[in-house]
């Protein structure tokens, strides 16, 4: 019989013992580490690693997608594609038979699951290091889907999204192997003489997996918010469909088409990873999630379906894990640092025009003013000072373009465009309009930079609505008391990734880290260097906290492998 | 600041430090662990003490329970208990103003939380020490609310119960001391200049609950099936409101008693615990389950409620751990010790009249018979056999209800009242009708002896529906492999908490550990001797898997307590 810690002699057991040991004890510390070079350079990724990687991006163009192989299609191919950038990529996919995708999952588990977690983890690190291989690659096709920037494309959705997938591994290897495979049990006893006679008997613990599980990619970092829901399915032995978002589709098939090469060339099924492309309309989500062989469901996307696979998803019997909206919240109380705050934030704002999950919306500063190393300054000031930051920032195009690369759907450009509207509907100011950038490169990308509409904090109405994109609310309070319970009360009510604080006090810091505790969002203290808060470290930072209702888990904690396994004990006398 | 794994100098942290070293190891290694002695005996819990727990119970009879001290009442007092063994109790309990009190449920959180994790687990290993004390009184009102047997409720609700609520909190300990209190992240850099700059930061991870728990109580095992959730949501830092079944308050009434005195006596709010007691009908569990407040529910009962508090309790973000019901199955394909065999299984149907949501109800038999020590027995005889295995363990009515105890509700008289109806509905054959056993001591108990109704394998709209009480199936298949797919299939389709083979065939071993690792059920392998498959080992032995439409949770895993608590991270540069 096989279990969860049965010796294999897989050979890439051995290859990654030494980087599944260091992640293991890396994650238990939380201590710094990371497996992939964020760096972009050739000196890292080897010479001419970028140009084959944008010439293997390239060749991929006008094409029907073929890295999948044999896959379980209907015969339609499927994508529409269009770079945030204006080209459209020209790119069809293969068109799942859901049946027989759903049927070759399933075929699959019996020999999966009995390699053992040890070999699942070691072929799961082996295809995060081909697709490390493929970095410049994906990040081309993040770039021409997200309209990330393309230093960061390359960043977050290669090396740091690598290092994310490499977390989840090794957490759901520790995890399984927190089970022993078996035990003797022996309770004392004595027999009808009184002499010991202990009862003995073997136990053996099998792991086994949940099911077919689903991942339903988001827009924006479809590789940073799939993998881990991906490689913590695989590797604690559920077999994976990939259900991208139709307007990203390519980062995921190129990740895919990389787990079906090296679990095939591992002598595994190929089916136990596949992509799942749709025609955009097509609710294939909806289908498959519908389905009584999906037992898991991983989630990045809009509060309204995380909400219905939530809902309905429990009535089905399955997991899900979601991460939606939320309105993450700065509060800002003092600074000896005047400079650092404004810079910081104004970075924080900038990247990627505010598309990100983790941009701060919502800064609290008392209507007094707040006191800093360059006197004590006006929220009216601190709001211009802030967005003469934005404005040196981004005030040079080209330069601009570089962090914010462009903006992703309509929905964004209309909240740029909108701030005059906002302002007055929320008896506000515009201290920054949305500047419109035009793009060296790329004329048809509409590029944004960030806008900040200042209101008062008795306009919950609108600021705990989120307004997804370079839109920042600098929102007035009766001072930092009631910015720290405005940033508590609205967390917990409508949830958010992340949140900081400025202050020169520590009353003021541990009323925050209270604040915080009650919301259940993660605090990033007096941020004036080159950390920011809309960044997390794999295997130190957790990713959301699953505490309020921006998102059900967390980057990743055991609670977010734990149950995509279960343990199945068979027991005898000895 | 103060973190999960703070020191503590609070007194019960060194009092239980052993207690919780020893625990915590046997549940790493799923070894044989017991703090609670089984044996009612005298020379083990004192001369005189039973008589005194017995004087105690006899003492609330009648009466206002007092015992909850100073609680949120709105005035009423509610309590309809009648003994299944014929006495009404006659007992009255308060009546909560529900507002009220999850409002001072809410505003203990943060003083309990903030006394750390171990702190939280010594205080609860207090509580369960002072639980076992009272084992005598709570067996009797156990005794008396469930129908148990003395004996059985003696150990399965005291010291059995107790130590799966020691392996709770020990679980919940060290799910979060798996978190670092604080790390110094330092990630390697250069300056301007090429000198080493790294980039350093403290990170401090605190531990938060989710918010109000809820333990909705059955009415078989108020305090074995009470106490894991209960003490899991308690050491992970969550109030826990227990609204226990209306026909079996009294044992949770008790146990509330203690954890209110104890919590009192610790420093802590007693109003972390609080007793729902309820008037029967008034339907009290939806109630709560559909507050904002309550963010966990633990529910052992019918699965059509508990499938509502699946699906809206995910609608609302709650966690909700749920044990329902299923179809225990067991395979019969040969054996080399018939007679264990027989006894086995006759103890395992008559124990507590089947009352169980561990007893077995399908047995499968090949319709060839089954080859034995004492040669070939037809399918025909083996139930013979087994009729007259559990005719002579219950021939002699005072001594079979010691075993049987008292049918607990009228649900499980009509079942036993039913036999040839059933047997005629199936086209089967009444192999052993269910004997009325007169009670010697208690003249109005409805005491049954376990009886058997053979039916073909192709009556699977009869078998796979829970026939709850003294009613098995013995379901006559065409081999030993149609036995296999069939307890496969209806278990993974319907549910089972418990699993049994019998078999001399390694490869039918092997095969049948396949099919329990396929329907996600844990499986006894020939039994003959003192362990029976309807009894699991705190420690050592999972109850339930999570993996079937039985329970969506396990006792204890991991998954049962990682995800009752979060993390959330304060980082700041140093």
């Amino acid at each position: 019989m096989t279990t969860a810690t049965a010796p294999s002699t897989h050979p890439l057991v051995d290859k990654h013992a030494e980087v599944i040991a260091q992640a293991t004890q890396a994650l238990a510390d939380r201590s710094y580490f990371s497996r992939f070079p964020e760096s972009p350079s050739p000196r890292v990724y080897g010479e001419g690693s970028a140009e084959a990687g944008q010439a293997a991006y390239e060749a991929l163009r006008d094409n029907a997608f073929g890295g999948l192989g044999d896959v379980r299609t209907d015969g339609d191919w499927v994508g529409e594609e269009v770079s945030p950038y204006g080209p459209a990529l020209g790119i069809t996919y293969p068109h799942l038979d859901v049946d027989a995708a759903l049927a070759a999952a399933t075929e699959a588990i019996p020999a999966w699951r009995d390699a053992g977690a040890r070999t699942r983890a070691a072929v799961c690190v082996e295809i995060v290091e081909q697709i490390n291989a493929r970095s410049f690659e994906i990040a081309h096709s993040v770039m021409h889907t997200t309209g990330q920037p393309f230093v960061m494309a390359f960043q977050a959705a290669g090396p740091h999204a690598q290092d994310r997938a490499l977390e989840s591994i090794v957490a759901g290897l520790v995890e399984q192997e927190r089970v022993p495979a078996s035990v003797v049990w022996e309770k004392p006893g004595r027999d009808k003489e009184g002499n010991p006679a202990p009862l003995r008997m073997q136990k053996d613990y099998r792991i086994v997996p949940r099911g077919v599980a689903l991942v339903i990619g988001c827009n924006t970092f479809p590789t940073w918010n799939g993998y881990p829901g991906l490689f913590a399915s695989l590797v604690t032995g559920n077999p994976v469909i990939v259900k991208p978002h139709p307007r990203a589709v390519l980062p995921l098939a190129i990740s895919v088409a990389v787990c079906r090469e090296v679990l095939a060339a591992a002598g595994f099924s190929a089916d136990l990873v596949q992509l799942a492309p749709e025609a955009e309309g097509e609710g294939l989500a909806k289908v498959l999630a519908e389905r009584d062989e999906v037992r898991i469901i991983d989630y990045t996307g809009g509060p309204t379906f995380g909400g219905w696979l939530e809902e309905h998803g429990a009535a089905r019997g399955q997991l899900v894990y979601t991460e939606k909206a939320g309105v993450n919240t700065i509060v800002v109380d003092s600074t000896d640092n005047l400079r650092g705050v404004l810079g910081n934030l104004a970075f924080s704002l900038t990247l990627y025009s505010g598309q990100m999950c983790t941009t701060p919306q919502n800064i609290y500063v008392p209507r007094d003013g707040i006191a800093t190393d360059e006197g004590q300054l006006s929220f009216e000031d601190f709001g211009v000072k802030l967005a003469a930051a934005v404005g040196k920032l981004t005030g040079d195009d080209a330069r601009a373009v570089e962090l914010l690369g462009a903006t992703v759907n309509d929905g964004v450009r209309a909240n740029a465009a909108g701030l005059a509207e906002l302002a007055e509907e929320a008896g506000g100011t515009v201290v920054l309009d949305s500047r419109e950038v035009a793009h060296p490169a790329y004329p048809d990308a509409v590029v944004r930079a960030p806008g900040l509409v200042s209101m008062d904090a008795s306009r919950e109405d609108v600021y705990t609505q989120e307004c997804f994109g370079p839109v920042t609310f600098l929102i007035g309070t009766s001072g930092t008391d009631q910015s720290l319970a405005q940033f508590r009360d609205t967390v917990r009510e409508h949830g958010a990734m992340t949140a900081a604080v400025y202050s020169t006090s520590e009353d003021v810091l541990d009323a925050a880290r209270d604040a915080a505790a009650d919301a259940g969002v993660a605090l990033s203290e007096n941020l004036t260097g080159p950390v920011f808060v809309n960044q997390t470290a794999a295997f130190s930072d957790y990713h959301g906290t699953g505490g309020n209702p921006a998102a059900n888990s967390a980057y990743v904690d055991a609670a977010f492998v734990a149950n995509r396994f279960r343990v199945v004990t068979s027991r005898r006398h000895v």
